[in-house]
């Protein structure tokens, strides 16, 4: 690991791939894996992975492969996987209620402590063992529980006041769902879910696949037309 | 438009993020605007602006700016919004049911006109007038309305196989919500919203920005110290 370690986001977007993979294999018992092993299993080419890992020094031995378990962890630790992580929801709607209920996240270390909601319908229930309370309880909740993560699954228009206030409470990272960007004080990393840009990626993908077939056929037709 | 469009899915990526910024422009009246004066309300350079939008012919007259509303559809043909999509929505759980309360994705001409359970207790419930049907009624359904997007909020371990059955069927957009990577033939598209990704690259930012802090405050005490 160099002094200088400013690596690209888009390689760090890539390393949670490598971990969930990397973390399958150990739970089927493969200890070791050639870099060609892990592009079929990933389809990527085996050149992006050796590329994206040498960022990090390598991990891997020539000849050898890849060390499953070394390699998982030292993943983990450049996305900060070695420790814990205090999360609240501050939305407790239908997302709100489906993050909740992942239990995929605890496993990786961030534990879900505080849920929030302004609704008094939903103030009071609990799920796993967690209760949601009233709103205006949590600042007094976030400063002393020294909360790091806060999950904004709430209505957009209550959304840049409530990051506002939360970076002034000391938190360290927004998980924004609502279709707003965020500007807060570099304190504070966003890390922003906008459904709606995936779902227009989707029709891009959708549309621009169709333009490429039609141009197929079309010169395909052409070259029936000349033989 | 030339005839090589082959643009990097990086700056297609970049192009939600335009059309609605342009859409909340064209809502409070605005008809130009420069690239300095959306690269301010966007935090992005106006260099890179322009850039992105260079991609597909420039769209911007020197010292007049983007005319707004142009601007906003042409992106939105890019994106392939011109267009209606018919979708059905796999397992409408509280994820599920979260992306059907949604209104947001009618108004860009997605169109929710089926949801599919296998839970008793959700079959014949409705959301916004569109009512769960058991899964087994799903073939039928997806070839009938010639359904184009099929959104996958169901649990993982059901998720290839149904996925394979939507391809066979026609299906031409997979909208994926489980942390499993999906192979399917070339006719269909897939867009992946890995949450547990993008949360582990939420931990990164905020470990990363704690690195940083530490040794700009390593630095800073040591310069104390010689002065």
């Amino acid at each position: 690991m160099t002094e200088e370690r400013k690596i690209s986001m888009n390689v760090i977007r890539r390393l949670p791939r490598y971990y969930r993979y990397l973390g399958e294999l150990l739970q089927k018992g493969v200890t070791k894996i050639s870099s060609r092993e892990l592009s079929e299993k990933m389809n990527v080419t085996a050149s992006q992975i050796r590329q994206d890992l040498n960022n990090f020094g390598g991990f891997g031995q020539q000849g050898y492969g890849y060390n499953v378990e070394y390699l998982h962890t030292e993943i983990g630790k450049i996305l900060g996987l070695h420790q814990n992580y205090k999360m609240i929801i501050v939305g407790v709607g239908n997302l709100g209620q489906a993050i909740a209920n992942s239990t995929s996240f605890s496993k990786r270390g961030f534990k879900l402590i505080g849920l929030f909601d302004v609704n008094p319908r939903l103030i009071g229930m609990s799920i796993h063992g967690v209760e949601v309370q009233d709103i205006d309880k949590m600042e007094q909740f976030v400063k002393e529980n020294e909360v790091e993560i806060a999950i904004l699954t709430m209505p957009k228009t209550r959304v840049k006041e409530t990051a506002e206030s939360l970076a002034k409470w000391g938190i360290k990272g927004l998980w924004n769902f609502s279709p707003v960007d965020l500007f807060v004080p570099d304190t504070v990393q966003v890390e922003n879910v906008h459904l709606s840009h995936s779902l227009m990626t989707l029709a891009y993908k959708i549309n621009e696949a169709e333009v490429e077939r039609e141009k197929k056929d079309k010169s395909e037709s052409i070259g029936q037309i000349e033989e």
